[in-house]
């Protein structure tokens, strides 16, 4: 590169280099290094090669751009525009040729490894580098002197044009390779698996000619009550879909530890499970593709996250194991298979990817929420918790990460409790208890309306209230405590303790009155002192798992929490910390992650490098076993009673005060405390 | 090792070294290199680690055996030897330690890299060294403190006992991994397939405890008429049963060109063709593994020859390709397939092998005889002829190997000649005609003696005599130039010309009445001119082809002529000279090899090394392409007249003279010379 070539610089990347008059900018772009995109390998077809040029005094790179910095507009750019259309301002990157010292803006869009934004801000980037892309080859025409086979000239022209060495091709490639050489006219496009530790890279799709279309990879979320699944280009990383189901397996048991029994039961009852689960992933899948408008068979890749039972369900693994001590897990690698082999109706070579399980209660969901959380990334310590019928719990930064399981059981989901329902229009969500009056006020799903405000009856008109959800249950728990009707035992109080008509005898013990509907026919909803024996159970199992965590990590406070999940995405953590669900932290410091296993699945879609990276993490990650550890059963039996307004409400002190009361000093044995050591699962 | 240290030598190899007292032979061998077997890792288990110490004087290896150079015959041998036994003087190597000096034989059978002998002694024997392999391997059991999976503890005892490294699993292994960890108690034996270029090394098949059977593999031979199969002991190389069926596909076209005509006519012509071929090999499997009385699911690997129709056939790719110039294949790279993606039922996690194509009309068939052959290796130079409807040659020494196809059409298979027939009980398949009275006697298939001993018509009663076989129809011709019945240009003389009423007129020209079985209400068996005809086409199309190598290697003579295929092993090579079928060569230097393309599955079968052995040689063979070679024309027209006595037959001038007749020196052209140029196939 002379001095006297002119002078190209890449934004935003700052890469610069001289090259000589006539040089394509995509041939500056490869030789600097510099991301700019190509489907077709510069032959002014796919457009992904697309550059913005800047003209004028560019004193900060100490050029000037004349207007002649670049070849002139040419027939190639003027078809492409026409045909589709060329934003204002673009060219091609494959045609326009350096003339003169230039400023080429390289736009996200026209990058490989873009950026695809997420939501919240504080969590980084994906940034763009999937199993699955696609090449425009030319390959040489047959030559009776030069016997080699079709495939074996795809291969050449892979290697040479692509950089693409050792391709393989399936079984079913070979089957259409020939037809689709003809019918292209020796030009095709290949969708190509790019490889990985366990697999060459292979052509997976071959289209004659260049293709124009994309192609498509599914996030999943395979939980034991819904599977919610994420359709998204493999191109752009755009997210086309978003969809969910319920889990069919449901009907074998609603928790996870039936659905083992289940299985135990019934001999094949694994199978049937198996064959149910991955019969409604179809349907899911047959529902996004609709919603995207997208032929299912462009679906080339998949990436599953989900707990160590519906794992080994999902895999036709019989989890009879994961049902008793010592939980061995048959596997807690990350899986690369064939979603033939699960049986998924998507392109008949599509891969699944499923994230590695940490231990045998904390699976690739905890592995997901990981990837997306990154808290070995983290300079402060944070306490991340992904809150189901198990909670599963991380603790760490840079210098380690912790993680254990606990068995909060379904309390957290309304089940098992009397009035509890799933989150569902109808359910009360939020409430408030006066704790003057000790009447409450709520919100159901459906509306945003308190039932105190005008024209709330008629916003639920269409359900009624039903019962109470998850998050609706642990805001009223702690509303009780806040307003005096519990006490830091869990006991509530008698009419006379309380001063209110809504605390009625119910057997040896209290409810108090949510919502009486049976005047409309609806259903009268109560807290019963049960329910909150069963909150309090779930609570303490998960605070003590979080404690433990932090005995073993050797600090008592965290520097923040996050709480993950559908259900941490709606729990207040105000009410979560009165209940003592989780440690202090300050108020500021708690955050929803929404769904951050989800997001971690589609972060293992659409970079492969991550899947490298959480493999390596989990590996690294250090499992804590509840069931074995003295000191968990010793921290449950201290987390059951709901706190006081001193230890450990520290930092809540200042805007929570707890009533100091006691209804039953002499019998704090009673529904609660010694029940329910053993693990649960569900 | 202190020269103190007894002296421990192993024979055959010749390895020594001196061992401290207390070592275990088995370790011993394993530190010297020294090839000895296990199975069981060491356990005294499998018995594969006999070997027979030596004791006395051995002043060749300078040393003296004392009777206790070996530890005392232990309870593990007592065990092994009560329950299995032991054959006189052997010791297990696992078991018997050193004490002092010793020399110690390893037996054949205690060899990991044994040779299977194979029949004929001028071809080098099999190395054993199959791609499945067996490993007794002892699994540490789950503990909750370490919670890693149970494959995981799998892959570390694979690693840590039989240092593989970085072995995968099925699916289906991970769902019976569990359940046969636990039977086994934790020790479990596994079918390893080691892994090649493409895929890793991956469990196949896994047994609890100690597995004391062994796992197969077959080598099918895949012709256009016929397949057959040879199922081998993959641990010991043994062949256990060997079968063949007719080819299914007959009923879509007798030759490999009425097949690609068939599925070119017929919309999902080439599906039928695929789905017959893979159940005709269903059946062949039902069939050897029932003669060996193993269970089919004990096939664990496969390896596949055949030419390049078959082999798009036999794939499910469509031949169109292969029915017109170039002649593109689909892939003329080996492959490495699951049994299952070829619907061939053996282990669901079986693999196949497919030996690379060499050109469009060379095909794997080709490839497996230049393994077998190893013309590659061959100091003097040699002439492979598979002799089929296509005939694949081989030319070449150390130095380079040339291969083409040449169209010979099915005249030497008894098709399209008036009396010709399959090779079956009652088939001419000798022939000698006394060239005074030219009289023939005969031999038919079924029979040792000839047609004018005693004891014939007896011995043939059950079949009669049906026609000539094409190795029968060769002798015939070469009988009857001989005896002066055919003339150099190919037409037979009239009674008056040759002095016999066996020669009839029939049309325009005449015929040869071999054998008149009327009487018997048998055929009426002749030769005619346009018999005469078909081989002269025939073997004109095989001598250009051979001719045409010898141009492009730049000599004008052959070492030695090698004659594969049935047809070869059947033929006179004596005869095939007469012909001018094959150049010039010594007598005695044309040989046959049998069915040497079945050989070269074999080798591929049980020595994964041969495979990239023979791929590269493959890759380095050069291709000649007949159809495009107008030397090969020249050849042909040139060849198609059989020889005078003069030239070319100077190697055999000495015993042959041939009769300088000419039947119709003004009309040489009848019926021959001009016609079918084009490529046949069939």
């Amino acid at each position: 590169m002379s001095d006297d070539n002119p002078l190209v610089i890449f934004t935003p990347s700052g890469k610069r280099g001289r090259f000589a008059k006539g040089t394509p900018i995509l041939t500056a772009a490869r030789q600097l290094g510099v991301d700019l995109d190509s489907v077709c390998g510069g032959r002014g077809i796919c457009s992904k090669c697309q550059v913005a040029p800047a003209y004028g005094a560019f004193p900060k790179h100490g050029v000037t751009v004349a207007a002649d910095a670049l070849s002139e507009w040419n027939a190639v750019e003027e078809r492409y525009d026409q045909k589709r259309g060329l934003p204002k301002g673009r060219r091609l990157g494959c045609q326009a040729t350096v003339q003169g010292d230039v400023v080429i803006d390289v736009p996200p869009e026209s990058q490989v490894h873009r950026q695809v934004v997420r939501k919240r801000a504080e969590v980084r980037d994906i940034t763009m580098n999937p199993s699955v892309r696609l090449f425009y080859v030319e390959v040489e025409e047959p030559d009776m002197h030069e016997p080699s086979g079709d495939l074996e000239r795809l291969r050449k022209a892979l290697d040479e044009q692509w950089q693409l060495a050792d391709v393989h091709a399936d079984l079913s490639i070979l089957q259409s390779l020939q037809p689709a050489l003809r019918k292209g006219e020796w030009k095709v496009t290949c969708a190509v698996h790019l490889g990985d530790g366990e697999n060459p890279p292979r052509v997976m799709h071959i289209w004659p000619g260049f293709y124009e279309g994309s192609v498509f990879g599914l996030a999943v979320d395979l939980g034991s009550t819904t599977i919610a699944a994420h359709l998204c280009d493999l191109q752009s990383g755009a997210v086309v879909a978003s969809s969910g189901v319920m889990n069919p397996q449901i009907r074998f048991g609603e928790d996870l530890m039936s659905r083992v029994s289940y299985s135990m039961m019934n001999p094949g009852g694994a199978d049937e499970m198996t064959r149910a689960v991955r019969e409604g992933m179809n349907g899911l899948f047959d529902q996004v593709a609709a919603e995207a408008e997208i032929d299912k068979g462009l679906i080339m890749d998949a990436v599953f996250v989900c707990n160590p039972v519906m794992h080994h369900l999902f895999l036709g693994i019989d989890p009879f194991e994961l049902g008793q001590a010592p939980f061995a897990l048959a596997t807690s690698s990350a899986l690369r298979l064939r979603a033939s082999e699960l049986d998924l109706a998507l392109h008949p070579a599509a891969r699944v990817y499923i994230l590695p399980c940490i231990a045998g209660h904390v699976g690739a969901d905890a592995a997901a929420v990981a990837l997306s959380e990154a808290p070995d990334k983290s300079e402060d310590l944070v306490l991340v918790v992904d809150v189901g019928t198990n909670a599963e719990i991380l603790l760490g930064n840079r210098e380690k990460v912790l993680a254990c399981s606990s068995p909060t059981g379904p309390a957290f989901e309304g089940a098992q409790i009397s009035s509890g329902q799933r989150a569902a229009p109808g359910a009360i969500e939020r409430v408030e208890i006066d704790p003057a009056t000790k009447e409450p006020r709520f919100k159901v799903i459906g509306s945003d309306l308190w039932s105190d405000e005008a024209g709330f009856d008629e916003a639920i008109a269409g359900t009624g209230i039903t019962g109470i959800c998850g998050s609706g249950i642990i805001e009223m728990v702690a509303e009780m405590r806040l307003a005096g009707i519990v006490d830091g035992p869990g006991l509530i109080g008698s009419p006379q303790q309380t001063g209110t008509a809504r605390c009625e005898l119910d057997g040896r013990t209290y409810s108090y009155l949510v919502h009486d509907g049976t005047a409309e026919g609806g259903p009268r909803i109560t807290v019963t002192n049960r329910d909150i024996r069963e909150i309090q159970m779930a609570k303490a199992a998960l605070y003590s798992g979080a404690r433990l965590l932090m005995d073993k990590f050797g600090v008592d406070r965290v520097d923040r929490v996050v709480l993950a999940g559908a259900f941490g995405a709606h729990i207040s953590p105000k009410h979560a910390m009165v209940l003592g669900m989780i440690p202090d932290a300050p108020l500021e410091k708690v955050t929803s992650a929404g769904n951050a296993a989800g997001t971690g699945a589609r972060i293992a879609l659409l970079n492969r490098a991550a899947r490298g990276e959480i493999e390596e993490t989990v590996r690294r990650i250090h499992k804590v076993e509840t069931a074995i550890e003295p000191r968990f059963q010793e921290h449950f039996v201290n987390a059951s009673n709901i706190p006081n307004a001193v230890e450990p409400f520290t930092t809540l002190n200042s805007i929570v005060t707890l009533p100091d009361v006691n209804f039953n000093a002499g019998d704090g044995s009673e529904g609660g405390g010694g029940r329910r050591r053993g693990r649960r699962r569900g």
